[in-house]
């Protein structure tokens, strides 16, 4: 890296609804595979993406955020045409929003401050608005508001998500959850944004899940906090369908501390992952979403 | 009517994308057919719908308006639930959002006073955001939120939009523009909102394509306002495309004020459409968004 080659930043949106997940997967649909092939096209190279939330097969994103590295000269030659020409040949459900040449130590990935997602549940007797039925659940029962923003505030903090998480060996499933509230929307729509330093494989749609069964009633509000005391999957616990959730945005730390963030991160990760005994409680590895 | 029958109002939202527009047409996919087909199965009768805005192919919903007579007994024995079931056999990119008994004096066609269309577009660079795909223009360049401003404030009012509207034999072209504006959503789209007593056919459609020219820098603002001069279509308006339109809401007189609108909608009407050369300038009659 460095004198040869160019680490550029790509802002990317997607319906996942046709797509198999974002990570690359032999003979399916994938983000990862479509992005990579048509910038392959017009930068005529190889290019491997990294990626900041690994979203799971119908989860949709507005503001994914990935990084590359192409070769400079290509940069030099394509520069502010690399967006709209890539654009061209990717399909519809998936965009480039932007793309922005940074220094090396960008890493879309390991840099990561936190992640946000929302997750949209309509809870009309008559279902969902047809124009939004891709990414909005339809959840047969009345909601409220109030228990559901009880029961979210217990799940605030730094904690051991393994109730909420699909089992990884070695891996911490300790995470911050920084943000997690409700709203309705004036439609009607209830709105779920929920933002933490990383999450593990299906964590929001298990939280999701959990939190639904106490806004239509049938568990207490105390009930997902108290599962944060188990060491392995609830059972009870039911993840919400795929189609609700979107990534919506990625937060960095100022520049100047890219470096710093992304090595702390990948010190975090890498003992974990090669030595299973030592597990890090501090602050979680960036995982699937 | 009155005795044996029960009027019901629907309330219906739709994606237009999957169908040839709301009204019948052999052999092809409506909402009209779709709706009908769905109520007949439930009531087990035949069901004729009367709509508030007969919208185009790919034109979409959110506060569409009919009405329908069934047979008191079907009404009783059904009631509460019929939404629910109709609901049920109806595919997702139609919806019944409520079923109401109203008096026989409501007419959701020519008891409305006033139709409220939205119009979405994006001027992002990347194209539109794919999750809104499929209710949202992609315009390939920059858009002026203040051009589009003044340009719309010129096309309120009581006018002749002859210059918008396809030509239909006998029928005035005259109508009143309640509201005509634009904002720019967070995100970036670009939504109209446009309200009038009636609509005749592919307007909204023509005043957005005119109004995108001067947004654009390509016609000066006073451009779609001074066509109202014009007795025939302007073939210098290019109609914007239907998937960006979305019909939101249609407003009714208060109940005690039914009849009288629909029999003065009525009369302004029929006149016109039996003896084409008395054209009536006063009011518009409703007609296809």
């Amino acid at each position: 890296m460095g004198a040869t080659t160019q680490r550029l930043r790509l802002d990317l949106g997607y319906d996942g609804g046709g797509f198999a997940g974002w990570a690359r997967q032999p003979g399916q649909r994938t983000v990862q595979a479509t992005c990579e092939e048509a910038l392959a096209r017009i930068i005529r190279a190889e290019v491997a993406l990294t990626v900041a939330g690994r979203t799971d097969a119908g989860v949709h994103a507005t503001g994914q955020v990935a990084h590359a590295d192409v070769a400079r000269s290509s940069w030099e030659e394509l520069a502010g045409t690399l967006a709209r020409r890539t654009n061209g040949v990717l399909p519809p459900d998936v965009r480039v929003r932007q793309v922005t040449a940074v220094p090396d130590d960008f890493d879309a990935r390991f840099g990561a401050l936190s992640r946000c997602y929302r997750y949209r549940v309509s809870d009309a007797p008559y279902g969902v608005d047809p124009l939004r039925r891709h990414d909005t659940l339809a959840w047969p029962r009345p909601l409220d508001l109030e228990r559901l923003a009880v029961a979210s505030a217990g799940l605030v903090g730094e904690h051991d998500f393994a109730a909420y998480c699909r089992r990884r060996p070695g891996a911490t499933t300790v995470r911050a959850v920084l943000d997690l509230r409700w709203r309705r929307e004036p439609d009607g729509v209830l709105v779920a944004t929920v933002r933490a330093d990383a999450f593990c494989h299906s964590m929001v749609r298990g939280l999701v899940g959990a939190l639904l069964a106490v806004g239509e009633g049938r568990r207490p509000p105390e009930w997902p906090a108290s599962l944060l005391a188990m060491r392995e999957r609830a059972g009870a616990v039911t993840v919400a369908p795929p189609h609700g959730l979107t990534l919506v945005a990625v937060d960095y730390p100022p520049p100047d501390r890219w470096a710093e963030r992304a090595a702390q991160t990948r010190r975090l990760r890498v003992p974990q992952l090669r030595v299973p005994q030592l597990r890090v409680p501090q602050l979680g590895a960036p995982a699937p979403g």
